[in-house]
């Protein structure tokens, strides 16, 4: 089969590999789509200790199966592998199961990724795709998962309700305008402000959701402002900001896995009773809730995604990485 | 009168005050028993913006009425005073009130505190002496209602019962040794283990306390172990040893302020789902519930607090300084 493979920092070749082979419980699906997520990014840089070259990236992935129970079924794939048996696994917290393993990784374990012709995931994994949901869109359905999870994380938690919040988003990549789309057609969030670097990046967002945008270091993002803040860059000057923007009581959703560490305010954390929340992934139960968020058309038009061939890969990271790339996300097609 | 003056750094006077002032709505109180917190130290150490010497410390305080509306009744003290209008203080969460003060700070507003022979308090910031909690051991209701306050918080998050975790507090001062108690006599939390580096004040702990104690770099503590964790130092190194020791989604509540910021795994945070929690002092609510717990002898004995005269409060700043305390908390006497 054809596949792009991550081969070395910055570097992706298009070229061929050997096609997965069907094992018990398993399925083969044959990709039609795959979106490009932020952790590809991260691998791309040399960063992700858990995706080391060569090794096939992708977890967003939509296609028909190809070889296994049902073939010919019209899917898509929940990428986070887990085992099943474990106290995490049994209390609907799949995600912070110990075995997980995530599709196009291979540390500690391999799993090939989704930017191939083929890709072989548990039965289990496979969700039939949503009448309503067309198989390029689908791929979102993973980001938009992640930011489900995160943005009822900080339900769960705040004082008020979400709709009486004023909420900021830090970055307007998918994960971001995902989080302030789901607080805005959601959850009635009315009083969202988002910010990027990016002008172009954070225009396009702004076409499709009701906020304030700026970039961040502008005067009108003011310090102890905001109930809620979700940072999905996680870089030390992010979560920075972050810390400083809350309110007293407030609470910070930290999703973003760029800068693994930092300096942080922790004397502002405990003075003004922070909570600062990390996030990872969704359940089985989010990843389920998300289809039907985007069979029933919820969170509005997807035309914030671009979509390009697979073996255009390579310019695609290079794009996104020079920040020449004007849309939230794009999706390979296979 | 006579008071313990806060002068310079690791500089304390028993000298001659002015009495506070009788002004509307406060009542003077004769102080009987004054406790010394930790945030005392830190000011001691020069290290605390909000109390800037010359300044008499102390807001862990019991007396009499000297002067106001209820001459000649017993009293506890809650020493935080808040607006009493704002949406916190409309809301139960008066503790995060942007104009609140506690006694024995002068930044932004002055309050001179307890380590004297008279202070001034609003009277809504008086409650009545509960008939069996003595003169001498009520101070201890203020550091009592700060864990109570935190235990509550991670009762709050925490995925499980308290019952059902295992818990690691990190520091046996006060407010450590309270958190322990009232997790183990109130939560029936069965499973605590408690850190601390000074081997006396950790022995002493453990006469009151059923835990597992060691010091801080034990190779009993586990990495990735603990449901919760309460850090009641605040500095980077427990800070890391919490995130280190934490269970994937597992609670960290921050309550110690030793060291306002420094650097931390974010990594983990995030894939791992850790809630990180800053708490900051008690809601009124909890003062009150606190008074009752005391009342009701429901966190066991309290010789653990040694007890020396106001004007031996130099020597005992001293020996909290360097470590030749045995006793996690020292209360002095007027």
């Amino acid at each position: 089969m054809h596949a792009l493979v991550y081969t070395d920092t910055q570097k992706l070749i298009y070229k061929e590999e050997k096609n997965p082979k069907l094992v018990k419980d398993e399925s083969i699906i044959k990709v039609s789509a795959s979106g490009i997520c932020g952790s590809d990014m991260h691998a791309y840089h040399g960063k992700d200790d858990r995706r080391i070259p060569p090794l096939i990236l992708g977890h967003e992935i939509s296609g028909i199966i190809d070889k296994g129970k049902e073939i010919g079924k019209k899917v898509v794939l929940n990428p986070l592998i887990t085992c099943g048996s474990c106290d995490y696994c049994d209390n609907g917290r799949e995600h912070l199961c110990g075995k997980r393993i995530i599709l196009g990784m291979n540390k500690p374990i391999e799993r090939q990724g989704g930017f191939a012709e083929y890709v072989s995931i548990p039965d289990k994994n496979i969700h039939e795709l949503p009448k309503n949901l067309n198989m390029k869109e689908a791929p979102i359905s993973e980001p938009c998962a992640v930011a489900l999870h995160a943005v009822e994380l900080g339900e769960k938690e705040i004082y008020k309700s979400l709709e009486g919040s004023n909420a900021l988003v830090i970055g307007a990549g998918a994960i971001g305008l995902l989080c302030g789309l789901i607080l805005s057609k959601i959850k009635n969030c009315k009083d969202i402000t988002i910010v990027d670097p990016n002008d172009k990046r954070l225009k396009e967002s702004l076409k499709y959701l009701d906020a304030d945008g700026f970039k961040p270091d502008s005067k009108n993002i003011v310090s102890d402002h905001f109930d809620i803040i979700f940072d999905s860059v996680g870089l030390e000057t992010t979560r920075q900001q972050a810390i400083r923007c809350i309110k007293p009581g407030g609470i910070i959703i930290h999703i973003g896995l760029t800068q693994p560490s930092g300096t942080f305010n922790f004397r502002k954390t405990t003075l003004q009773e922070i909570t600062f929340i990390g996030t990872y992934c969704y359940t089985n139960k989010d990843f389920e809730k998300t289809l039907k968020i985007l069979a029933n058309k919820q969170i509005g038009s997807l035309a914030w995604i671009e979509y390009r061939n697979l073996s255009d890969g390579p310019s695609a990271f290079k794009e996104i990485h020079d920040g020449s790339c004007t849309f939230p996300k794009i999706i390979l097609l296979t």
